[in-house]
């Protein structure tokens, strides 16, 4: 039993978010840095750059090679550590396409119509019809985290259905196609139900989003984080600095309960009810908090932002890596199938 | 104005029989071999083995090695020339897939699911649920044409539906992304309504083919072409021999209108109508006119059967060939693209 791998991916959408950092990237971190009671790491982690991905609800790519800098620059900054975990673009490692292809012949077009996480998708977007290649999106995630072996998918519960589908391809190319050596080829993948604590927007929206304008970015100074925390949504009813409040309707506090310690926490709890904290100063107290929480991402940041040239450096070799375990992936893949 | 190309391709259906060349392969070899005033070749030809598309009705690929070997020794025999006209395989140019995934988001699912082809395609093989990749089938064809800049394309009619959804796909991309330099990467390629022969088979069903054992294959003996003339049905109310015949509805005579010169086709009917001519006599007129026929082709094949590596030797020239073109095209569409 070797190291449990994982692959996870986020489109590339520039600059990141603090609803990122808690929803996604915060555990990625923690994945990376996971170590057994031997002192090694438990999880061998793969982080993909999407952009394939992103055509299926949006064509436009311009901004695509900056949005993707800005991107890597702040998992970079988060800490992620290209060393122990290659990045990589998805449209960079060809693989991704061939066994795209491969799978899309073993499931069903039915069956990808009746994928609930589409149908959400399609109401939410207000999508008049969707892409063909929208409709693969599931085939190709799972291309994504089979050319790896991934066996840990961590996911929320909406992208249960999308493991489901993983999971059925694997069984079925295993089915129709064993290696002469290795016998199946792949390993149904298993979910694990991580709870992402999603952040509310600054406006109260339930989530940060940077279309809504109402986030905090993990490259905003103390500065900016205290005035964008000025204009952040509290109780409504706490019109004067001495009304009692009422934390579990308050934005900031649920900022709070993220980044303040504990012991704090409780105080402004208590203070909020009372009346004895106005908003004006519990505000300034949150700002400091997220700012300390900033602070390590914001120096790591400064070094490549001065460097561009090195995160580019980094890709390329991220893809490097990527592709000679893809490749080997797919050596397997056809010797099995005998095509390719 | 440079030539132009065409691209054609045949799934690895193994040897092939007589149908498939009046229906295709005498067509490609015309086109390979058609020069203009100037004693210059009007087309550039890329002949296709589409492998990926085989698994969109079978996933079957145990034999598909051996069924292309067969194939292309046939295609060669019949007078392809691999240093005219690439001869590749589809899977062994990698390009094709990563196309495919990019027009992939080109095309809304539903277009596809309104093709008439496939719709007949579903009720002719009794097909429960096609997969996704069938539904994507003519996405395929379009990335196999537009990756060889292929604009003409010999179809017949119940393909057009296919070339038209290629034209859409090349004009999608054109609108969506521009070459810094070439503007439109993609040229709408025409269809070219080619009358294909198509021929009977040996029992007098509408089609030679191999799951119905009515064919003659390019590869049988004379003595082989006589024994399976004997069988041939002809016209069934012409039973004696001097009984008068109808040519009209006897595979066999379809089978001369095709193979035997115009003079003798005339005194045939003639004797036929007036029950001159008996059936057995007849048949022995026709083998030995499809005998002169595959003559040449028997001898040339000999020359290849016995060379097998030779045969391999001319694919994997024929595919750095293909991937040459094909990674060119792909440059301009990554460039376009911003992506890849």
């Amino acid at each position: 039993m070797g190291q449990k791998r994982i692959l996870s991916g986020m489109r590339p959408t520039g600059k990141l978010h603090l609803g990122h950092y808690t929803g996604a990237l915060e555990n990625w971190v923690a994945r990376q840095d996971e170590l057994d009671t031997g002192g090694k790491r438990v999880f061998e982690t793969y982080f993909l750059i999407a952009d394939y991905h992103s055509l299926t609800t949006s064509l436009e790519t311009a901004d695509i090679f900056d949005c993707t800098i800005d991107m890597v620059t702040d998992w970079l900054a988060a800490g992620v550590d290209p060393e122990k975990s290659p990045i990589f673009r998805q449209s960079r490692v060809k693989q991704h396409t061939e066994l795209f292809l491969i799978y899309a012949m073993l499931i069903t077009a039915s069956r990808l119509e009746r994928n609930p996480t589409l149908k959400d998708q399609v109401r939410d977007l207000n999508m008049e019809a969707i892409s063909y290649g929208h409709l693969g999106y599931p085939v190709l995630q799972a291309a994504d985290i089979l050319l790896y072996k991934g066996n840990i998918v961590p996911v929320g519960e909406d992208q249960l259905p999308h493991v489901e589908i993983t999971r059925e391809i694997a069984r079925r190319f295993n089915k129709q196609y064993q290696h002469p050596e290795l016998g199946d080829v792949f390993e149904e993948p298993e979910p694990k139900i991580t709870k992402f604590s999603r952040l509310a927007g600054l406006d109260g929206k339930m989530k940060m989003s940077k279309s809504l304008g109402n986030t905090i970015f993990l490259s905003d100074s103390p500065e900016e984080v205290q005035k964008k925390l000025r204009k952040a949504v509290t109780d409504t009813q706490k019109i004067r600095k001495n009304d009692p409040g009422r934390p579990e309707v308050c934005t900031v506090f649920s900022y709070h309960c993220k980044f303040s310690d504990p012991q704090r926490v409780e105080q402004i709890e208590r203070d909020c009810r009372s009346g004895a904290l106005g908003c004006v100063d519990c505000k300034k107290l949150c700002a400091t908090a997220i700012s300390e929480e900033l602070a390590p991402i914001l120096e790591k940041r400064s070094e490549y932002v001065t460097q561009p040239d090195m995160v580019k450096e980094i890709l390329l070799t991220g893809e490097n890596r990527a592709r000679m375990v893809a490749e080997e992936t797919m050596s397997q893949v056809r010797e099995a199938m005998n095509i390719g």
